[in-house]
């Protein structure tokens, strides 16, 4: 008997700011399970990893990739279990990561729909944990802190979305390299988190007062590393706090997607005090991804890395799990699993 | 008999952005001569240098200086010729520049208000070359385009504020290093002039059509090096139309002084693009502005560099050459000449 595919599909095209991606975009859809062919790996998805490249994906991105065709498979983040392989590198029951089809089943000639090969998890580690910390969201975190916000013992280090998937563990990163961490994020109940769970130093409620004047009493010397995964008003209060060759890394800009949200106005504090505002592209550093790798390995294998993990469980959960990212409903990183893992 | 001091003062505070400067925030004065004290030179001032920065002399500007007493002569860039002194490192006859009164007189005793040295004008050079190229201007344009900017052979750089007293300068130090440059500026005349007097490759009129479209014509490649002296909506369509691993001076912002003007929607790019944007502190290169200005006047000495000198003549002309400035009414650099040079 042949089993069922499901995948989500793109509904309809989006051309929107990624924070008017909607429910309707997405349309669920039953397929044949996809023929193998020689050269290629059977893979059986697991997790699906939300992040803001998903909307990415559906509208494209000028010069890098050409909007998702509307009735094929969205994409994004996967890990999951080869369990069929008529490829030569590839045997049944390893565990692989890459940017696949959100369906149940997909078939890989070796990469993905980057051009990057599938990266393996390492031993000892979950399918979960290899998206997440040691996948996409963690490396963004470990490149974009110690290769541009490279922070200091001593330095202060600011970090917005703290709570949110790359938050979490970038301010983490600059914890032990022996900075003062601070931790931005909305409401009492992450706030709360960042201090107790996540080790950092101090947390701004961006949603409580003045983000500007509130950063300025709890960074009274200014702000040496700002990572920022929100952009809008959150980056412009941290710009008016920057203190002299302060370095902003620029990872993400969750209410600043495709131009949304609230222009910046305070960019000529980069002269005033010599700052750099630099971002990164997570491909660039492709060569360098096992450094990475080990590097977070280590950490979460001692503990000084606390891994936080939002799972929301089936495969009816896609569309409102990668919708939930862009309205910060998520603790942490936000995965799906949409099945059970055929070799647990 | 007792010679008379002419002064420009700050007629009462002034809080507002900058390009809120206004005719009423000045006042004329005359006073006594200074009087010389053991220690002290007394400098002749022969040029103003109008400046973004005579506005922050006004407001003030937090951490670094507070704002001018009102009543108290305005400051800014001067220069002039040493005509008494009883300073043991300074002749008479000897021509120096630095931030000091606007006034015909001055007293020193042989630090700025900056705190910096008074720098003497290299000798072959009049005193509106030393205060302009060989002054602030030019190192703002050396060290920003050199030292961030970083252009090589085939880049593509953009200068904005290109017909202005800086651009004037960093687009012709792109050129020198074998890039491809194309000035942005205001209007017909300016950009015409861009090309034929400037040696600008292309020029873009902010004043006509969509400057982000057309910038988009012109470097359809993408930009390598964008040397900002504009800000808001022209450093946003820069924005747009970056090149992978681009990089952004921002050396000032005419539109974006105090955070007036348009806010920046665009600075997702730096992370599409692995882009930087970075500003820097003049006064942080002053160990080094002797290197600057020795290869600043080698270019202008075999014609590299063509200086661009708007000069209004006249005590009575320095507060609409001061206010002009903000509003682009000037050509290449805004001096004032206040005054014969005593020994010319």
């Amino acid at each position: 008997m042949e089993e069922m595919n499901r995948q989500w599909c793109v509904a309809m095209p989006h051309e929107g700011v990624a924070l008017s991606l909607e429910r309707k975009h997405f349309s669920y859809q039953e397929t044949k399970m996809p023929k193998l062919e020689d050269g290629e790996l059977l893979i059986r998805a697991v997790y699906f990893s939300c992040d803001p490249m998903n909307h990415a994906w559906v509208k494209g991105l000028p010069g890098r990739f050409e909007p998702i065709p509307v009735g094929s498979p969205m994409r994004g983040g996967v890990a999951g279990r080869v369990v069929a392989s008529k490829h030569p590198e590839f045997q049944v029951g390893e565990a692989v990561t890459g940017f696949l089809d959100w369906a149940d089943f997909t078939t890989s000639r070796g990469l993905d729909y980057t051009g990057t090969p599938l990266q393996r998890i390492p031993a000892g580690f979950s399918l979960a944990t290899g998206l997440a910390t040691l996948g996409m969201t963690g490396l963004c975190a470990y490149f974009g802190m110690t290769e541009i916000g490279k922070p200091k013992a001593g330095d202060v280090v600011v970090v917005s979305g703290a709570a949110g998937a790359i938050g979490s563990i970038a301010g983490q990163i600059a914890r032990i390299a022996g900075a003062r961490t601070v931790g931005i994020a909305g409401g009492p109940k992450k706030c709360a988190y960042l201090k107790d769970a996540l080790g950092y130093d101090d947390a701004v409620d961006y949603k409580t007062g003045d983000v500007l004047e509130n950063l300025s009493q709890v960074c009274p010397q200014g702000i040496d590393v700002f990572f920022d995964n929100v952009g809008g008003s959150v980056l412009d209060a941290a710009l008016a706090n920057m203190a002299h060759h302060g370095r902003i890394v620029i990872c993400g800009g969750m209410s600043s997607y495709d131009g949304a949200g609230v222009g910046i106005t305070n960019h000529m504090m980069l002269a005033i005090q010599a700052c750099s505002m630099e971002g990164f592209f997570y491909f660039d550093y492709v060569d360098r991804f096992s450094v990475g790798i080990e590097r977070l390995s280590e950490w979460l294998k001692v503990g000084k890395i606390t891994e936080v993990l939002d799972i929301a469980e089936g495969f009816d959960a896609v569309p409102d799990a990668a919708l939930g990212q862009f309205a910060g409903a998520n603790l942490g990183k936000q995965l799906v699993r949409i099945a059970d893992d055929p070799m647990a």
